[in-house]
């Protein structure tokens, strides 16, 4: 790991970091986010999408969209041409939680691990919008990189999270 | 509070809902968000800050930008044109985290808790940003609402959350 | 109706018309578009809709962000800020088309046709990104107003079509 | 070609798809859309062209701005750095329409029919917004893949479309 | 006119000013940008006007969208549902150069003048990526405030500028 | 240099100009522009400045993000992923200006002058937005291009710039 904020040049300027040189590999990401909530707004969600509702759906599309916008929310992110993304919901009725894990890829110059974040984190916070009537309460977290592989530095994983 | 998701129609299609008869009232929401890092980050974090670096102004200015551009990225999100957004950042060094606190305001026909969310989120993840490459174990937390002002349900407050 | 092109001024340059002095009322327009396909493309929609697959939210989503984003769009339409954004779709067996209903509403000096056709025809275009591995010969046609209310014209509607 | 949605895996969900492993190749597509009018309307666009108005040329750079934000507004589209946009408009008095065609090309790794198609959905809108003052009644129609090129599949066109 | 920087607060830190209580009144803003170039660019250019080409018109209609996307351009202006934009280009001979004038107005809380002088800006850099490929040595400048009206100060007029 | 507008097709259409067979090589651009206030609003600057206030960060962390977002404001200018962006102010007491530099790089198949142009003029309008209270005279000039590299001309140097 760098033992410097790779973003400020010796100024402590913010930069958007020269990666002209740097090789072009595949880089896959997967990043999660966790929206945690009460019984109630799981069993309207879970009736919703047994009606065939729109509710998951409108925040997977909402993930796969901010992941293609990362770089024009990030300041410092590098454009990236991503070659994948996709977002997985799974509903935790044991802690009333919705757990979104979003995968990004691109063959390019740097990683993914911003575009899976913020896929993530916007898929959640449209699941909070469509929520929040009727749970004002929610608590969006555990954003955090659960892996990611590419680049030189080669695989990293999270302890304790498993994909395979 | 609702006991349906306002955001789906009878058949559980999403909509963007009918606000053209509600009335215009000032409207203002508080977010946080919350990074936990380690104490090596937050030492680079402020070492940066005291010599004059860009480490909060940036994630400052990207949560302000992203208040601004909720409604397209959040698909069932009105647009609003919003009269206020700012952004706080504070230190705990006890637990190695920053607290983000978005605030916006706006006269209008529906309230701004996603535009605070998201300003928070985005403010937090460009942290994230420039610290990953230390830190790549970082979390992000507590994305919630901590007060809510205007229109017909008047003030809503977080227990435990004191604000003036 | 005008008799002359009201997006040029005398010199027959652009611009964004003056439109200060028009008087907010409420103004509502629905627009259609139609996407034509085969059979075979029209089974295979249905069925993953009756698996709860993303086919129409995804659509449906997409339309309601293009309204949001009709005056980045199309050069000079007055920015809006959209209270409604709906989107229906009826599937049309005897023709093998999908018929795409857009409404939107805004309380605003100018009317809302170029959202609410905007909204309907991305909407036919997601839904035929879906489908282009099955159907390259697909065609969108029957793009056009429907109805619009408001403004000093009042009530416009197109012969044969009926909206209550 | 296909014989399944290649935009939803199993479950149904919707997912920009992995293209990381697909070759890169010089991809091209035309894509046609068509606005049918009257001959008052085509007579003052005729008349504003003559006189240097900026009809067509508004149009024209609406298309061409709409090609590059394709996955900005087609949810499962990637993003591609495009190497190419032109939008050529050809008027038909005898059946007072206004003939678009779109075309665009890529180095990438997947095709560019959606940034073609949705060009020529724009340019139309983008006229038909200068006009609807003249006449509501105005129907676009006709949007159309016309021919690709690249990719695995090579060439494609249309019966009856010609072009070199 | 003020004595401190308005859009920083007490600590130094950026902010969104607070627009809440501040009243509605028609504003209008007029902007200049001015390119220089050489005899020879200015001679092209009028030959392409004259046959109707389409280089006055895409610099116009590039000023236009950007005055609509300015609060998404510079981080502390509040987005503005703007009434009018228009652009226009004079050709001065004698300097080898071409004015550009941007007027914007908004019923709003606050001022447009920063969306005239981004339009006035990005129409300039519009002709400039037209003409850069004979005259890499072009500069723009003059960007500059000519007038504005509106809020409680009124109307203000740069010296020697004169409009009605 | 060329001794045709390159933009515009032999009709005088506005054309995104075909680079599929142009090489890739690494560009860089530098540009620069100059904001030109009064003595008293530099002074504030530089006490803003002094206590760490988000002065230049935030016109800097503009001027970033507008780079990225060239192509999305210049009609004609492909979409390249930037490879760098950097931003660089100085204070120049003596004419009481401030001096912009912007430098942006890209493996690609064109250049990159439009980008640093836009993220130095972007970088000026957003110091502008901060003073203009203070002082509405401040005049923005000398958006130029430096030098730039790659491509098949290689080095171009505006005479009397000096860069390494």
């Amino acid at each position: 790991m760098a033992n410097k904020l790779t973003h400020l040049d010796e100024q402590g300027q913010a930069i958007m970091v020269d990666i002209s040189d740097k090789g072009v590999t595949t880089r896959v990401a997967i990043a999660s986010a966790r929206l945690t909530t009460e019984a109630e707004v799981l069993a309207l969600l879970e009736r919703a999408a047994n009606k065939k509702g729109d509710v998951f759906a409108t925040a997977r599309v909402a993930g796969i969209m901010a992941a293609k916008r990362t770089s024009d929310l990030i300041p410092l992110c590098h454009p990236l041409a991503l070659t994948k993304a996709t977002i997985e919901f799974q509903v935790d009725a044991t802690t009333n939680a919705i757990d979104v894990t979003a995968t990004c890829a691109v063959e390019g110059k740097t990683g993914v691990e911003m575009e899976a974040l913020t896929a993530a984190s916007v898929a959640a916070l449209t699941l909070y919008d469509m929520c929040k009537a009727v749970d004002p309460e929610m608590v969006i977290g555990d954003i955090k990189l659960l892996q990611k592989t590419g680049g030189k530095r080669g695989v990293w994983q999270r302890e304790g999270a498993e994909y395979d």
